[in-house]
């Protein structure tokens, strides 16, 4: 992680832009009154310096606050854990929690202004990968941000929630190495995810330390879907050199493994030791039960609820990017290696 | 289904309790210049006639709309359809999807109130047994009231969005039988809750017009839950005469069938079929994927949705209940039993 730098202010644009602190306010309330230059300069370096306003006060109607919980793709098993820490936190705080499925590319036009004007305090975007252009529009209908699982990297000033990917990655690898595995696959995401980039070092970290090499077949990229599981564990499997263990980018992931190593016979966790990643419900449900890395996706959804509200509140944050631990839970799914390693 | 009988009016409360219109809506509406023992009666009356108030005119801020979707257990694969639908549907006609969860015995005291106060429409209740109290205070708070797939069975007057449990019952049964299958069992849900009846009595129908019988030890109970699968599964494969198939009540369930089977080395199809309910995202990641029948649960949030929309908007609705189609979907957890039948 970085250091966080300091959030700008408006004295920082305006100073940037050479213009008064007056003049980047009324370019921020859309006032007129502003050159027309002097306006495009300004919202440049608003972009440029990913200027959040405070929220501005509203009036405290009880019960009628709503945050938006927004997920970029159809909900599955992920979400409903979010959805269920956002409802908690929110039913605490006296907060609605509202559900939304919007694409990446339809954050677009009115998209900021409408939640403002549909009363929303704050917003939570889901493992989306937010542009300049959208958090420009955000900062501008001064509606606060705060993104859980970020697909790109925290950027400073953009509030985000994740878990420690890192040494997830680095756990389950290593729960797979002490079983005397040796020939250890991981199937991913997104090459450009931070999260699966943190995953695979955690893995890369792992075999490392333990001077166990890894062949470049051995690593593969995805969506975090079952697909990938069941092409990418095929894949695996059918190697001159299969490997004795998989871990998995996720739990929807690792199921598809299992399926591709039921379609060839071969037995978990005898055959075939599996890791994945998330810990939903289908990782309890998989069968065998399956070993997998614990992301607290309830906890991640009330961390994001509460830090929304205190950002709408106005009030000072720690830090921008907050990741919550990681857990090996060990199930059925992974066992000994058949043969001791070299 | 039984014929919806005619909505209850303020007249017809009226003439039961021998008192004018007006009297009664001054109970409804909380005036003081009722004697007690009038209000008492009319208030009970109220109760006994399933009387629902006509949606009150709102100011209509454009935006502002909410409906909430009520859980009464932690979320899950089926929540998060239900969700989406619901989304869906609340995003075309710009209303936002509250999500919440409150278990059957907090839904007191100033539940309903709290919910108009929160501006909420309306209120879909997912899966859950309301009592009369609970019933008399949403018409009380005049919010209408939209229960998805109910545990008790569709009361006239309590409008609700169900699925052709008995005919996907059926259809899979007759599945099995189809394969050649004869000892078939059935591991359900609540005894008491109407859609597991409702799939139990077509398991009943389709053996028999087939003239096969039912073992007392091959029906089960239970709550549609994974460790129910597990549980049963166990028990029913550990029987002298054991099923050759069996037909689960939930998806769910089916993987902890799929597991109880796993734990004793019996393969799936090959040693032993099964069927699922729902076609959640589970089925689909089941290993191997899952014979199920669908329930259109997105359709179903959806159609709740615009129900509730049209109740709010004291618009007439056609049926109190309405059953959305169940359609069978054949994946790899079935196959023709290995002997024939005698």
């Amino acid at each position: 992680m970085t250091a966080s730098p300091r959030r700008a202010t408006l004295a920082t644009v305006a100073a940037s832009a050479g213009v008064s602190v007056a003049t980047v306010s009324k370019v921020l309330n859309g006032r007129s009154d502003v050159a027309p230059a002097t306006r495009s300069l300004v919202q440049s370096l608003l972009l440029e310096h990913d200027y959040v306003a405070p929220a501005p006060r509203r009036a405290e109607a009880v019960g009628l606050d709503t945050v938006e919980v927004q997920f970029d793709t159809d909900l599955n098993g992920y979400s409903s854990e979010i959805i269920q820490g956002a409802v908690e936190a929110g039913a605490e705080a006296d907060v609605g929690v509202v559900v939304s499925i919007r694409a990446a590319a339809d954050r677009t036009g009115s998209w900021a202004r409408d939640l403002v004007a549909a009363g929303r305090r704050a917003l939570i975007a889901v493992t989306s990968e937010l542009s300049g252009a959208q958090l420009g529009a955000l900062a501008k209908a001064r509606l606060p941000l705060v993104v859980i699982d970020p697909l790109n990297l925290p950027r400073a000033l953009v509030t985000s929630v994740g878990s420690t990917n890192f040494a997830g990655g680095l756990a389950a690898t290593q729960h797979l190495l002490a079983l005397g595995h040796r020939r250890i696959a991981y199937i991913g995401g997104p090459a450009t995810a931070a999260c699966n980039q943190a995953r695979l070092h955690g893995y890369r970290a792992a075999m490392e330390a333990e001077g166990v090499p890894v062949p470049p077949e051995y690593v593969r990229t995805g969506h975090f879907r079952y697909a990938d599981g069941v092409e990418s564990g095929a894949a695996l499997l059918d190697l001159p050199d299969a490997p004795t263990a998989i871990f998995a980018g996720s739990d929807e992931t690792a199921l598809g493994v299992i399926e591709a190593a039921r379609a060839r016979g071969l037995r978990i966790p005898e055959d075939l030791s599996l890791a994945g990643f998330d810990d939903t419900q289908i990782a309890r449900m998989a069968s065998p039960p399956l070993t997998t890395v614990r992301q607290p996706l309830r906890e991640m959804g009330g961390v994001a609820l509460r830090t929304a509200l205190r950002l709408a509140a106005g009030e000072k944050i720690d830090s921008h990017h907050v990741e919550l631990a990681t857990e090996l839970v060990v199930r059925g799914s992974t066992a000994a290696a058949a043969a001791p390693p070299a």
